[in-house]
């Protein structure tokens, strides 16, 4: 049974404080493990890399091979069916033309103080993107990562993903190509992750790692923050669905499903002001689960960690949803800007009847990786800003030095730092 | 005995190879010393704080009390010598005007398909900012950290800062005051870090943590993120030079000491065409660490990390630059706009002949927290965007999903993800 809460229930503040601070991640500590797997891929490289991929993936890479060739992946894109190749290119051409205005615009002004002052973006040279095989294989997440880090500038886009048995979906060697991946390994788990960070003979390192995975990989790429840059620590996937009771509730049902049935761990929670609606939506999820083939995993999501929770009023909501910070937030009312106005915690926000979260997952345009567990209140979505840094500037002649030298000079000498002072002391005596 | 290079030496490439790859960062394993401590200050809350405070800063907190008063930090304010509350406004001033001019906009447009897509960013609620004690206490970063929190919009900026036996540089505090900090509390260390992210009973937690700290305090930010955002993992600072011989050799050589001078660990490098003129800053370095009261950590940063490279033509230089992606770079040259258009990785860089780096640190405007050992070829100076977020928003009506819906349903189906695919499709099969 999913768990059903009141506003107007005598403990609904401490029922929705559990609901805000439930743990969906998994505890085992893996950072030991992934530790010492960081340390043996440091250590020997491709050799470490070979017997933790026979040991995890079960393949020998001299057989199955290390890289997917070029004409491999061209091959999965030309063979795709029609349809799917044209609904693939739409997707990437949606995404491309979103990121591609995300790309920062340069500073470069003078002050009244005659300092020239700025700030300049660069992409980084090289970017790893992590694509995980089985059940979450999806072309999209290709799309997702490695089209940002294209809009971005970055020369070398590096693809890693782990091949049991050798194999990759065709459908993720298509989107890899469709996004100008330059290079593909059969490799996945923390051992690719530490050959991306570190480099090995045949893997050279890069300079930001991205992309989904599950708890190892996550784990990998949080202890190589810093020899890298990561996009991100991922959790379970999540929506919060804000409906009053103008919506179908077939409608509503499918989206609440449709994070229920990405994994066990993922949560779907329903505001709405409408007990009736709320019952109708229980009948419909109901309903659609016997016909899911994705069933056993989305009732198990909806049953463990969904929830419906009744207020009497939806602006009441609102805080709530803040609280929550969701992953993905729609708002199935009649005015979604007023409400989206007032909400200040959210990854992706999805507004009106007609924007199912999904549309967001494949072929709207902005980023489909989100900050999950509350970190919206952070963190933001995957951007092409990932792919690139900044260097600030400053341009100083000897009248604008004159002008705000003297203020510097002043605090080095009161931080205890006199070759500070000296450094701008010695150019303000020669005038 | 500085080291010393010529890119005409037959093992140049080695010899610059040791230089780069360098580790000038601890090593000692810190890690599981702070991962007992974060799971003290978790299970514990003050109690944990307060016994570690103790141990490490060797004070009692009951004693010294946990926070500052609002009246201890105004009166160090109004206590500043004039000169320096000048200096100090002018910082502010200065750092405000730059950060503000950073915040970005917000996007919101209707696209060829009809679907309105943007994102709008929002500042976190609370930020937290480490400020260390002891030979690190700097005012200038309390600006550095608190202005842009200001700038984004932070509602609450908490400060922490080691107060070995309660006490506090009152520069430190007058920075608080003059920035808007809001709560400042006697702590550091990995405990401080801990309680920012946790929270305890009398500290409520914050969403991001900025500042530097030693290595206890970065690894604690590296374990905490991803509960909170953090700004980066930071190591021993450096300046690479690159300056021809119509420069002051005396000013040149002040430079190259102002990084020195911070720490044993610092790297100051110079680029020069002109061997006679790196004879001349060698001289000058000597003569000036004769009188520099720092002249202790100088010397041995510049023995053991600094170097003098020379090279043909200065063009030659700019590689081996990108290949250090250093945090600063000066260009003390007659066109350094030429050079630095040429340039890819660095946190910030000084133009010409009459900007130091020191002015950086405290009034030019840009931010002196920049990124480390080589990190600026994948991370940025820290700005508002730290302290901020960005959250995406669709919005389709019926045409515009019935333009866009039936790839992604497509898609969804080709992934296994039914649920997906139906939350679109019930809606287009309506109209």
């Amino acid at each position: 049974m999913v768990l059903r809460l009141s506003i107007s229930d005598a403990d609904f503040d401490q029922s929705f404080d559990a609901l805000v601070n439930a743990r969906r991640e998994a505890d085992d500590d893996v950072s030991a493990d992934v530790r010492a797997i960081i340390r043996d891929v440091r250590d020997r490289g491709d050799e470490a890399v070979s017997e933790l991929t026979s040991k995890f993936d079960g393949h020998d890479l001299e057989q199955t091979g290390w890289r997917v060739s070029k004409a491999e992946s061209a091959a999965a894109l030309e063979g795709l069916e029609a349809s799917l190749r044209v609904a693939l290119e739409l997707a990437a051409l949606r995404i491309r033309d979103y990121h591609e205005g995300q790309v920062p615009d340069n500073r470069d002004y003078m002050d009244d103080a005659g300092v020239r002052i700025g700030a300049r973006w660069n992409a980084v040279e090289r970017a790893g993107i992590y694509i995980p095989g089985g059940r979450a294989a999806y072309p999209s997440s290709v799309l997702m990562n490695a089209i940002p880090a294209k809009a971005a500038g970055v020369e070398h886009i590096i693809m890693v993903t782990p091949a049991p048995g050798g194999y990759i979906n065709p459908l993720v060697l298509a989107a890899a190509e469709l996004a100008g991946v330059d290079e593909i390994w059969r490799i996945g788990g923390a051992q690719a992750v530490a050959a991306l960070a570190y480099g090995t003979e045949k893997i050279k390192p890069v300079d930001v790692i991205t992309g989904p995975g599950n708890a190892w990989v996550a784990e990998a790429k949080r202890q190589v923050y810093g020899v890298v840059g990561i996009d991100m620590v991922a959790g379970p996937s999540e929506i919060v669905v804000v409906a009053d009771g103008r919506n179908d509730p077939d409608w509503i049902a499918a989206d609440l499903l449709s994070q229920a049935e990405h994994d066990p761990t993922s949560q779907s929670i329903l505001f709405t002001d409408d007990a009736k609606f709320a019952d109708q939506v229980t009948t419909k999820i109901n309903e659609q689960l016997q016909v899911l083939s994705t069933s056993a995993t989305a009732t198990t999501s909806w049953n463990d960690n969904g929830a419906i929770i009744l207020v009497d009023r939806l602006e009441q909501a609102i805080p709530l949803v803040d609280r929550l910070a969701a992953e993905h937030l729609e708002l199935a009312v009649d005015d979604p800007d007023a409400m989206f106005r007032k909400v200040r915690h959210a990854g992706s926000v999805f507004l009106g009847r007609h924007t199912p979260e999904a549309v967001g997952d494949y072929v709207a345009g902005p980023n489909h990786v989100l900050p999950t567990g509350r970190r919206a209140r952070f963190s933001s979505g995957l951007s092409v800003t990932d792919f690139m840094k900044r260097t600030s500037f400053i341009h100083c002649d000897e009248q604008a030095l004159a002008n705000i030298g003297p203020a510097a000079v002043a605090l080095a000498e009161s931080e205890g730092l006199p070759a500070h002072a000296a450094s701008i002391a010695k150019r303000l005596d020669r005038r």
